[in-house]
């Protein structure tokens, strides 16, 4: 087997250690973090989020060394991090590297989020990950990690499916080679924006899928609130310039249905939480960090107003997760909505 | 509010009797069962699956009355009995009935589901019941009733979607007038070829996602069956000559979802027991009634191999359940299986 290239991964939280590991069944891992008490206790430990880190993964405070090693780099950092983490690194890359990230999220830098419900959110103010990559750095060849990637499972050791998404065939063949293994499944697509906006949006499905599962209801409902709530994200993406593939492959339905039936996904269990009875500020309170479902239901639903988007079930989470409007109110709604017409997108 | 017209129910099991009773929500119901005894006892109890009958049920035992008093009908009895049944009543039925039936399998009459194995399966062997409720009857208003609906969520109360569909516009709307209400969210389609199918093959895809469970796997992998057990559904119904319509909508998606990842689903626990390591004759030993999806996948790889279809999943999911094949060989098959592109049926 031919030696294979190293790889770069920034940020060291739950779903890129996860990936270092699966990286480093293939070949030689670099994973960068701006923490350096983290790098220090991980070399040392070689443990986090409870399983032990490959050997050929090698923890790193230093982004020269990564950016010099190697060409294919992953960030993965939480989305409203995403501008400044590039803007720290940028000095550092050349047009020969290859960036793959793999955060579900928009970017609105320059914008607080309370602030949004005020002054409303236009389509210019809201950016991809691809997006930021691109004004940020000087770097082309640019792709997306997606796909039912629950970092529970990835670092349990699960078998899993992953898409990378690109227009460019070097990104997909290169990822392709370093990260296909038993343990994971690659899909590719060129459609980059369709896998972006898929993995970004179903946060807020997950979520509400996981406000209704707290409020005690059953399965039956679950299926139609993911159905149509696919059917949302199909309308949004394609309001947002994508086509309705990528939405119904495995970056699309197959995430989806990872994240909006699995108590191991944040976005679910906020949606729990929230059901259960709970509100905003009582989960806050007690979580690490807030789900990206929850800044991206702030976004699409302000974004959805500003577009003048039909967008019922974005539009009742919403007033349950920010305005305490009765779960109970917001499902007769849903439940009386006029749809009818079970698809219309085709 | 005008006066609704009664309907009929024929088969007094779960998802019959669920039916029964939501839509006694609007009208009056007559259900009719074959079994004398049941309809006694029922009459008397008014128990049926743990709960109690609306007032507005009535259960017969007299098709003639049904037939008589109702124009609109609802066949729900398991496949293998469908036709027997419509040829048991089928004297009773004039062309201005309509039949809208809720059973999700296919018709094999004439053949013994054990000597398919042996001599095979072709096109023209396999019916719809929309096929056998043509053939037996001068019932033209046809339709099917379908969606995410587990009849034990039904019974308790829980709300949900149906779909119906069919090419009469009115047979839609008097389904619609009838089923509609604050516990149902009614949609329809105009393909109910297309419906139907989904219906039937996703029994085949939760049988496989409760393997996977059984198995010890978790989510990212089950989503993964799920949406590639779409696609391959899809390609399934083309080459029935459906399209891919139904499938994306709250009839497929949405009853795909609900069945695969519900242990009310009797397909997905037939799976789990079989993932866990039980064998066929086990299970059989100790189920009242064998899933639909068991027939149902017998059928579909057999029709798969006449017609030369590519259905990898149908394939493994034969193997394990009819030839002991092992999980991990089946899994180990299905990761490496040469996908790649992820959406290929747009």
């Amino acid at each position: 087997m031919p030696q294979m290239e190293p790889v770069g991964i920034i940020g060291a939280g739950s779903f890129g250690t996860a990936m270092a590991n699966l990286l480093a069944l293939n070949t030689d891992v670099l994973m960068y973090s701006r923490n350096a008490d983290l790098v220090q206790e991980l070399s040392t430990d070689r443990f986090h989020f409870g399983v032990e880190l490959h050997p050929r993964v090698q923890v790193v405070n230093d982004f020269a060394e990564v950016a010099k090693t190697c060409q294919l780099i992953f960030p993965i950092v939480p989305s409203d991090n995403f501008r400044s983490m590039m803007q720290s690194i940028s000095a550092h890359l050349q047009p020969s590297h290859l960036l793959i990230h793999g955060t579900k999220g928009f970017d609105i830098t320059g914008i607080n989020l309370e602030d949004i419900p005020k002054n409303g959110l236009n389509r210019r103010q809201v950016h991809t990950m691809t997006d930021v990559i691109r004004a940020e750095s000087v770097v082309v060849r640019v792709g997306a990690l997606t796909g039912p990637n629950l970092a529970r499972e990835l670092l349990d050791g699960q078998p899993s499916a992953s898409v990378i998404a690109s227009k460019f065939d070097e990104v997909i063949k290169r990822c392709h080679a370093v990260l296909s293994s038993q343990q994971l499944h690659v899909f590719h697509t060129h459609d980059l924006l369709g896998a972006e906006l898929a993995g970004v949006l179903k946060n807020v499905i997950a979520l509400g899928s996981g406000i209704l599962k707290g409020y005690g209801l059953g399965k039956n409902i679950q299926s139609m609130l993911i159905t149509r709530g696919l059917h949302e994200m199909i309308h949004f993406g394609r309001a947002l310039g994508s086509d309705a593939r990528a939405f119904l492959g495995t970056a699309g339905i197959g995430d989806l249905i990872a994240t909006a039936t699995s108590q191991k996904s944040r976005n679910y269990m906020f949606g729990y939480r929230i059901g259960s009875g709970e509100n905003l500020s009582e989960v806050r309170a007690t979580s690490q960090e807030l789900a990206e479902g929850v800044r991206t239901l702030m976004i699409t639903r302000h974004l959805a107003k500003s577009m003048r988007l039909r967008a019922p079930i974005t539009e009742m989470l919403y007033r349950i997760v920010f305005e305490d409007f009765p779960v109970k109110e917001a499902m007769d709604y849903l439940i009386t909505y006029p749809y009818e017409v079970d698809v219309d997108f085709l």
